[in-house]
């Protein structure tokens, strides 16, 4: 399986060009990860909103180049209302991200409205290995959201779940990895104070929609969000030093993806 | 047009009475922004609360010395919780700022919720450019809750505003211009690196109540609290440098704050 | 009255635990502390999921280990569901952390609320002087969410309040107190900054329940949390200074807590 990583000059301008070209990106997400994803988002060029005020699920998605629906976004809006952003924004030909954070953690009802949106064909999927796994038909074994698998346990399944869905699907965790179904990619690198930053996942699935919302190519954009991210973690872990304290590493990281940026 | 700082000794101590009296400040705005709005608040050392948690929006209010309304705060709350909450800060005397944010951005709902607000006497109304433009008749030209006006294309709107509503207008921009619709002044300063952090404007809003809590000059408030945030966000950029990252610009701003109360 | 710090081995044994077992916390909080509480569960080594997504309220306070209810989740969650995850809680075995911020500030639906959860046996209950000697039935004296009553002041009214309330309750200020009604100990230190710091306190009931869930031991756990806490507090101080600022401390308090548990 082929490396990718920030160094590939094609994943530079890919990731450039989010700034060059500042793009609306439209997200639904949880009030734990909304700070930090808006900020991700900004830090890298986007213009990020936010949530589900009036009519904004109506209207929003299809003046965005990019949305993304964290499914946790359920805490504060009914099913429905997450239904009719993957909706609009297919319908107008805005490429969305799916994340189903903590998929297969036991809720069977919220699961039920995960896969609800798997069908509104979404163009990416992210997630942790237990999310993705569970997704995909396989075990369940999340603990709420975390994941208990590793990364090279969920390639298998990402492969089928991406041929079921038409996605292109990514795995976080120690390595990456990115596959339409077909062709799979690795994503080395990153940092493991990233799972002590909460909403550290959550903004990834943000920036995944910032990239696909500046390039016609949701594998391309996928893979481009995800070594920004790694390669911002290793700044970020720099920066800090090893003995580093999670609070300083995240503030490090939304300055990773501003410097990588700029 | 004349020009106003921090320098001023009438702004330094309009700003340190926040802390010396230490209001209650009381406000419902979005979970995005949220924190960010809490802790400038602190930072300047007001006291504040936010959201609607059962009763509150009936009693704090009216127990509160200030109030903010963030208009997104609809995300969370039925658009008569908002409305319920300028009322009885109107009917009980304290004064209420108004942040239309993302005004004019295409949602016809959501921009209705906004003006319905207007009618009720709110004693600063503080935004962007576009957003203010929007509001004022002009064009509508908000990218979601970015602008794509600068503030010194909004001069001549907010005056009308002004003296359309009966409030202090105050726009936020390279240059910020707050008027009451008969003398206008610029707030120059600041660093472009606010744009890129998300709530730093909702947190201005915030910030505008914190001072109108402990003056009964609501022009003088809105002057105090955008020159209190220029100057911070000077010493947030001596802090972290010309190409520090905007993680860390965030946290230099409070920093400022802080350390212009204290 | 004895005077317990992280000093003490059992303190630093049964905070490390929490690293070493790892335990899935779940929380329903308001979103202005949300993110910070989680934050501090991931610094201290648990594993938290925050908010009620679609059937979560109802699977994960029994799978979890430790579980808290900050009041003021009130603000994006009918109170039903608030009292169905303290009751499946109980049910469960699962002890369980309540925060009543703001009782006692003038709220009387919200009042209500927070003592109808007293009756669903909390292990510990936690919050600021105003809010537990109005809760304890003493006078009520908060302003919003802050208390204007020193901690010295509460000692007599939360020794009442565990003795009614069979939980064990700790009052946060210059000086914490921890009681189970029989007896008493004194947890000094911290700093005057995480006054300044939104949530502090409210991610401070959130790591009382991330001990809960590695110790059968309601007492030493809350001891556990309120002495880390002000060790981190102290160890945030000596990173920022003295005259460091607000945004500087939040920062460096995670750190703190980071660097306590590794």
């Amino acid at each position: 399986m082929s490396e990718i990583t920030f160094d590939d000059p094609q994943i530079q301008q890919t990731y450039r060009a989010i700034g060059e070209k500042s793009p609306f990106v439209y997200g639904l997400t949880n009030y734990i990860a909304a700070n930090l994803s808006a900020n991700v988002l900004l830090a890298a060029g986007a213009g990020p909103a936010i949530g589900a005020g009036a009519d904004w699920p109506a209207v929003f998605p299809a003046g965005a180049a990019g949305v993304w629906i964290n499914t946790a976004a359920v805490m504060s809006n009914p099913a429905e209302v997450l239904r009719t952003v993957a909706a609009v924004a297919s319908e107008a030909g805005t490429p969305w991200v799916l994340d189903p954070v903590a998929h297969g953690a036991g809720a069977a009802e919220y699961d039920g409205v995960v896969k609800s949106l798997v069908e509104l064909r979404p163009a990416v999927i992210r997630g942790n290995a237990s999310e993705l796994i569970s997704l995909a038909g396989g075990a369940t074994t999340g603990k709420g959201v975390e994941t208990t698998a590793g990364s090279d346990d969920a390639v298998e399944h990402i492969e089928r779940l991406a041929r079921q869905s038409g996605a292109v699907v990514a795995v976080s965790g120690a390595t990456d990895y990115i596959t339409d179904g077909t062709r799979t990619v690795a994503v080395p690198g990153g940092d493991a104070r990233l799972t002590k930053v909460t909403g550290a996942g959550c903004s990834l699935g943000a920036l995944t929609a910032g990239a696909a919302a500046v390039i016609d190519d949701a594998f391309l954009a996928a893979v481009t969000a995800h070594a920004a991210y790694a390669r911002a973690a290793e700044l970020a872990a720099a920066q800090v030093g090893p003995t580093g304290g999670s609070g300083s590493f995240a503030v490090a990281l939304v300055d990773g993806l501003y410097a990588l940026a700029n």
